[in-house]
């Protein structure tokens, strides 16, 4: 693990590894995840506030933006069919949108050698997170694993490799209508070249 | 496209192009899908009976299964991680998790030719399948997409081509729990090969 010797930049906070938090967006606003020392992916989920049943959709972004590869200019789209959120901004090129978040049967199933042991999880902190805006948690599907290094080979077949993000790596989505946000630090030691780390993030107010 | 004169085999029945329906599992019944001219998509989705809001989830069972490509033993998981489905059979080899059924906004949004013109789609015909059983439209989220043939190349853009089936292809799912499912006969031309055609299906009781 690269140490984390620094405070956040200027403006950012930071999320403690295998945290969670949510973010209130008013559309233009820009929600920055920074990562501040490379090698860590940070789990985005997000519903309308004006109705939360309207939801982030994997399946109506991957078919509207005709894409697995989500990058500058990829719009995020909810299970009604509008967009929610714009990419604006992403120094790393590498994210995942197929994967649910890690959750305690992640573990439970793919990870047997933990035996069942209680293990912080994106899922559970964006329950914590979004639960109290009236998110309910069958509703938190496919995240938008930001700097998760996940490639399907010829055969289909998944590989989920350490992230190539690098310390500083930049990811922002400006909100395209009210949302509430769900954002980790995620929790599967796996999917972040062996150990948790933090990451940092700052919101951008529209016209500021 | 080729002509379909025949009835469906015995035991079948046929969906008419554009059209879905309702089926009801039991624990051990096994769904059969067949695609009787070639060329033909069939969107599948499902709920547990017992409660709706538990759902079938394309993310959790591409991560527990570890591909997107779902084949004979590949399980369908819940929302809850729980299989869902069995696949028990599989001529075909060819078939798409990653997309949401097409839907009205699936051909304002991606075939402006059609001028915004009302048109028939899986997810209408999913909602009349399962909104009767206490689905909600909101609720219906990345269907297991039989036969359709999507495939990501290395930049992660998508290509939707013709599907890979011939006449008489078969895909069978066994239920692993009580379940409300909703299929389809693929409304989307262009997903196709250019005609929407019947989709035949049959349903083998556990135990018969």
């Amino acid at each position: 693990m690269t140490s984390v010797t620094t405070d956040p930049a200027d403006g950012f906070s930071r999320l403690a590894p295998q945290t969670g938090t949510h973010v209130r967006l008013a559309p233009g606003d820009v929600l920055t995840l920074l990562d501040p020392t490379g090698v860590q992916v940070s789990d985005l989920y997000c519903v309308s506030a004006d109705d939360v049943a309207e939801r982030l959709s994997s399946g109506r972004s991957i078919d509207f933006e005709n894409t697995i590869s989500f990058t500058t200019g990829s719009r995020l789209w909810s299970n009604r069919s509008r967009p929610m959120m714009t990419v604006v901004e992403d120094t790393c090129g590498s994210h995942d949108f197929l994967l649910t978040p890690c959750s305690q049967q992640t573990f439970d199933i793919l990870y047997p050698d933990l035996e069942g042991a209680e293990h912080p999880s994106c899922f559970a902190n964006l329950v914590g997170a979004l639960e109290p805006h009236g998110v309910r948690r069958d509703d938190i599907g496919t995240t938008l694993n930001v700097f998760m290094n996940v490639w399907p080979d010829e055969s289909g077949e998944l590989h989920i490799d350490p992230p190539k993000s690098v310390a500083g790596d930049r990811f922002s989505v400006r909100a395209e209508m009210d949302l509430h946000v769900g954002i980790t630090a995620c929790s599967a030691e796996k999917s972040n070249g062996g150990v948790c780390k933090p990451i940092d993030w700052q919101v951008t107010r529209a016209g500021s």
